[in-house]
């Protein structure tokens, strides 16, 4: 099912041996940083730097040209200047690269729209699986495959998880990386695509569509080549696999903004939210929301719309009940033998309703209590647990009480903690370990609803098992 | 025009000597928390410790009761437990203590209304000002006065500012002033005014207001005592100084959870959108918004809602395009001469249109131009600073020209920079500086629209003179 050239990508993510074309001595040329992300990073297949000029970069022999290495080489990042890309490309295909990544711009994107041409001729002669030209590259960080040009200090590197993440727009892309790596967030693949000259967002889609590390598309696009195409591929991804997308210049001025390309998903807002409906797709509005509907699929699916609530501040659990009332959630009715367990262990002053206020004073020992009572109640589907560090009674060990209910895997839970560094500090500790945390109730809620209309669509496909064996609420 | 009663809160926020009565020995103690925020975080005036069983408490010499002071006590915090506040608030009296902060719950929260109207009657016989009971107290940064008994690495305390919150919950208002700390944001004071028994929200708006150091006020509200004496307030207020809302509660089962209170402002969230914009006041929300629209108000006001966007990165200007269109605003578009300016000192592959396009290899010097010619240009009424600092050129040196042209006061500048730790860092300069920085796009313009719609207000009862001299677009 999945066409030749988009198997070959394979060679970008998972090459035991790289050329980068264009390696430099120079430390802040492009072909140095990249150079020096395969070596520093720890990229256990062979390094193969080429400059003719060059006898030796940071302690690596160099070649004059890809056809002068004996060995293999799998994939190639190529950083040279337009004008030479032809013939690196030409050497490429005739040594049998699969896979490159084409960083130079100056092509279809100046106007230069023969160049692209040629390169796009080139690549498709010796079957090359061709990302960019005018890219920021592409990080795999489990192979640690990373020929982004950008040193980690300004742009942080996400460590492994499930996400994979496409963007036509290296800028954008850049920070959302930078945003993720940060937040914690784990990631498989990120692709900077830059101008689709040969692999498109469509041969992406596929390609991640049958990569087992990719659990979770994101996508931030701005023109889509064949709309209709990419609406096809995602609906086929998407019994599968979720797939979110934000999608820039879906306003009149913004479209203008960015200049529509030919054949592009034309449309208002309102056509664009009508089309992803259709074909499952998660759509985001901002980029905050990106990752905030991504990592929520950490999680198990969602049985139901029942929402039971956990908290140590009241007015946070207040706050969760009006954006659960405005995303169209239910307020789980917690079942007699979970009020009565609740009831019995409890302190008096706590309230034994949704949202379930262990005031002020809780402990780890009180959230303990409420998780096991919720994950056994049949009437909740989702627990929403918001978690104030600020308060007395609260300590780290309340976050090894989270992530071991959400090990059982028998209904989604989902954190909100809000605050300053300690917050953040146990926030990060929470999403490695896969439990989504969210900085305020409203976010969650948000995800929280984007997740259940992914679980309907989901399973209108396939067979759904709810871990928890309750029939489904809705 | 402010009320004897509201007057004397100045002792509780300005202070030349505090007792603390129940301070502890403990460690662990809120007693001992609190009088320690004192002596650590350099409250400059005399300092009471007040304990019956104690010689000395860290180094200071302690009092069986505020009566065995000689000195004059302009205020005290009060974290003794319930029975015993009617007698230590009648000393307090006595005394002459004119502010108090009463940390202790167990009052109407809990049922125990006798026991709190007894504490009004002793307040009202001697005009005390208290705040609480049943509240988390009081943060002055600029007198150093803090109540509040959570240690500073559970709670970071922001930095001197004009921003003053207040908030009827002490978990929501703590962690949003410790969301505050961490994003530089400076704050005035902060008043978690828990059951509100004598100083009430309209107190407190009423002080804030006459406040020199309050520049703009922000609320955390569940229930109000009396709605419509609240709106009054707030409209005579928001002629001169912005109020910013976060009103918990707005949904049917929102409010179920509040228990709504007796005379509280009742209705749908419609309904408070309309009370809220006759009153001129800037609703939040969410968590969020709260600062989010708060902090916007450092720039100077705008005079029209024409905005610049300037952005090193593409697919930002295309996103902030989109929200710009969504919350109704205007795209400027350029003079001739801007336009004139830009072509002949920017590279020629930089797009000059609004949004401006510096291309993802700008550097400060080109974000200086473009920021130079934008506050000339008589079609701009707002400018929107896009940095993303992944990029190759920008460096630390692009904060000095944004806080530069902020300085001028001429037009309002906003950014918006969208990363991880590097990002972060120069975010927390820039709002340092009073340049408000957004995380993305969208919440900027949200920020925007409020800012433009509470100029609009603030129009209608004063004279605006646009700094920079030009007729209003609207």
């Amino acid at each position: 099912m999945v066409s030749a050239k988009v198997k070959r990508l394979d060679a970008v993510f998972n090459p035991s041996s790289i050329a980068v074309i264009g390696a430099s001595r120079e430390p802040n040329k492009i072909g140095h940083v990249i150079l020096k992300n395969f070596v520093d990073g720890g990229f256990a297949g062979k390094i193969y730097p080429i400059n003719p000029n060059a006898e030796e970069i940071i302690g690596l022999k160099t070649y004059r040209s890809v056809l002068d290495v004996k060995e293999n080489i799998d994939s190639a990042v190529i950083a040279v200047p337009a004008a030479a890309v032809p013939q690196v490309l030409e050497e490429c295909g005739k040594k049998g690269i699969k896979g490159v990544v084409l960083i130079t711009g100056g092509f279809s994107e100046v106007g230069n729209v023969e160049g692209e041409a040629q390169i796009v001729q080139v690549a498709n002669k010796y079957g090359i699986a061709l990302i960019g030209p005018n890219c920021m590259g592409v990080i795999t960080p489990a192979s640690r495959v990373d020929s982004v040009f950008l040193p980690i200090y300004k742009l942080g590197r996400p460590r492994v998880g499930g996400i994979s993440f496409i963007s036509q727009s290296g800028a954008v892309g850049g920070c959302i990386v930078d945003l993720a790596a940060r937040a914690g967030i784990g990631m498989s693949k990120f692709v900077s695509y830059g101008n689709a000259a040969v692999i498109d967002e469509c041969d992406l889609l596929e390609y991640l569509a049958s990569d087992k590390q990719t659990e979770i598309i994101v996508a931030y696009l701005e023109g889509v080549k064949d709309g209709r195409k990419f609406l096809r591929t995602a609906k086929k991804i998407t019994c599968k696999k979720p797939i979110v997308v934000l999608k820039a210049g879906k306003s009149r001025a913004g479209a203008e903004a960015a200049q529509s390309h030919t054949g592009s998903l034309a449309g208002s807002a309102e056509a664009y939210k009508a089309a992803f409906k259709q074909a499952g797709i998660i759509e985001a509005d901002t980029l905050e929301q990106l990752f905030d509907f991504a990592k929520i699929f950490d999680q198990v699916l969602p049985c139901g719309n029942r929402v039971g609530i956990i908290t140590n501040g009241g007015g946070m659990g207040v706050l969760a009940t009006d954006s659960l009332e405005e995303e169209g959630l239910a307020l789980a009715e917690f079942s007699e033998d979970t009020k009565k367990l609740l009831r019995n262990s409890l302190p008096p002053y706590a309230n034994v309703r949704n949202p379930l206020d262990l005031v002020g004073d809780a402990d780890s020992h009180r959230y303990e209590i409420a998780l096991n009572a919720l994950l056994k109640d049949e009437n909740v589907d989702i627990i929403l647990l918001i978690i104030l560090f600020q308060t007395v009674g609260i300590d780290s060990s309340v976050v090894n009480i989270a992530i071991r209910a959400s090990d059982q895997k028998k209904k989604p839970i989902i954190a909100v903690c809000t605050g300053g560094e300690y917050t953040e500090m146990h926030k990060r500790i929470l999403e490695s370990y896969g439990v989504p945390t969210y900085s305020s109730p409203s976010s969650a809620m948000k995800a929280i609803a984007r997740f259940l209309s992914y679980a309907n669509h989901y399973s209108k496909y396939n067979e759904m098992v709810c871990p928890h064996l309750i029939k489904k609420s809705k």
